[in-house]
């Protein structure tokens, strides 16, 4: 009897993640919670329950957790641009909400041995240059954003809790996702995707830096198979480090055209504009874009086979 | 008319810092706050103010800060032991105090060029191994304990508050002081100090980890030239990363006791008494005993030459 909390279940991998849990965690219990009560697709437990649930209000947190779920995907998170944008706000989501689900969880099980499994997506912009040729795992945070805070201070308490025993974690530095079904965010990673999502649909997308810009990149698939080898990881293997860099795919954006133009074309290029956004590129390229995720891999994370993969990836899971 | 405040200016840096800042800072004006009134030494600017102000508590603080200290020196924490002890209190008063402390700043700062500078004394215990020969000052935090998790989550935010102007902030990882004078207090590593003050006064200290255990240390004097330094230091050295390692002594336990033999004789070193405590030697032979803080020794920042001079610093500064 496995039930699954999925906090941010309307984001774009809650939505993916959400249709996987029963037949890859055997979930017999599904609840998506969401600043609005999530929609329930198809291919979930029959038990799936919608919340609608502020990750800022403490006490709607305590009775999520008062169901006493066995993991907890944390994935709720307003992304980088917004947290750049509005001070205030990313500390009281990324940050505060954060912190009141782990409260929860300790107060919840304060009087019993309810120690759930809590999967918390992380992002490379905990990072922060100089670099290395290639970031190792023990590469300290040194965040060139708020976002990136949020994030760096989400890991420590993850770890401090886990250490605890309050619960069991484990956090996932996500590459860039890409390609990014659906509208375009705020998040300042956008262009990876809308330069390749735009053009195979016909449409016009904007590339904000050069093509020389690299970045360590993961499919959706990629992104949501790791979350759920999170979800069943034997920790022991952790120790006190319970958040590490993902296995990712250092493309160029030149790169990135090369493969859009072998799956469709001279045309499908045509439709990408060059309009340099400073703004944008001091944000990504500040983020490393070659790691040696030396301990995902040892745990059996993976990373996507090549661009062409992941543009394959999106044509299957997300061509509209 | 610089004004200087110091917050934790009862704690032993804050009690030794404030007689410094008149002739290193030229302070007109000096603020002594913590969580009962300071007493006010000598050799303070004769507009010295002793204030008792919880630092949990936002209303107090945005009070200290409405009158404008250009230098701010955060010394408030409640130490190791007691924040492993006291899950809630060490990040009530660790983490949550120094926020409420930056949140004051830029409140009061929103409207105005208001621009402290705030000196934010870290810790080593920041760190959790495995560790390299040498920790370099690109080392990962992976706190092993508590106190270290609310430490890096305030270098966290200080940071991100530095690059946003809010203040211009320098976060000093502080080896571990020794040797301190007066009372044990609750710091795991309080033995570092007691095996070497109590028995040159004559009484006996329990030694409760091996010989052979490693530490990275510096005298108080030491810590508050480095402290002032960094109230003055030119911060376009920087860049992104606000907070960094000082440089220290890495001396083991048998080797602090040769330099007491030296100094006070064989009766001396009979004081101390092996007792193993576990708990204790877990939280501090997780901490690195050896560093390359080439960024601050870069900056001036400096060691004491030997475990000697610790000694006769002791004597001269502390002997009771």
């Amino acid at each position: 009897m496995t039930h699954v909390l999925i906090l941010g279940a309307s984001g774009m991998l809650g939505r993916k993640l959400c249709r996987e849990v029963q037949s890859a965690l055997n979930a017999s219990t599904l609840t998506l919670a969401d600043v609005m009560a999530p929609d329930i697709p198809g291919g979930v437990p029959a038990d799936t329950r919608a919340r609608a649930v502020d990750i800022t209000d403490g006490a709607a947190l305590d009775e999520l957790i008062a169901e006493k779920p066995n993991i907890i995907f944390h994935l709720a998170a307003i992304v980088s641009g917004e947290a750049e944008a509005d001070f205030e706000k990313g500390y009281r989501i990324n940050l505060d909400g954060t912190r009141y689900l782990f409260v929860a969880i300790r107060l919840s099980g304060a009087s019993t041995d309810y120690c759930p499994r809590v999967v918390f997506s992380s992002s490379l912009a905990v990072f922060g240059g100089p670099y290395p040729e290639q970031v190792p795992d023990s590469f300290l945070a040194a965040p060139q954003n708020s976002y990136g805070a949020q994030k760096a201070m989400s890991e420590l308490l993850l770890a401090d809790y886990s250490r605890r025993r309050i619960f069991d974690g484990v956090g996932l530095r996500l590459p860039t996702i890409c390609v990014r079904p659906g509208a375009p965010n705020k998040a300042a990673s956008g262009f990876f995707s809308n330069i390749i999502r735009e053009p195979l649909q016909g449409k016009p997308a904007l590339l904000p830096v050069p093509d020389t810009l690299r970045a360590w990149l993961a499919s959706p698939r990629a992104a949501v198979k790791n979350l759920l080898l999170a979800a069943e990881l034997d920790t022991s293997q952790l120790g006190a480090r319970r958040t590490f860099n993902l296995p990712g795919l250092s493309v160029t954006v030149a790169e990135q055209i090369e493969a859009l133009r072998d799956v469709a074309g001279a045309a499908a290029v045509g439709l990408i504009e060059r309009q340099h956004d400073p703004s944008v590129e001091d944000i990504v390229s500040a983020w490393p874009a070659r790691f040696d995720a030396a301990l995902a891999t040892a745990l059996g994370f993976q990373a996507d086979a090549s661009f062409a993969s992941i543009i394959s990836n999106f044509l299957e899971d997300d061509m509209e």
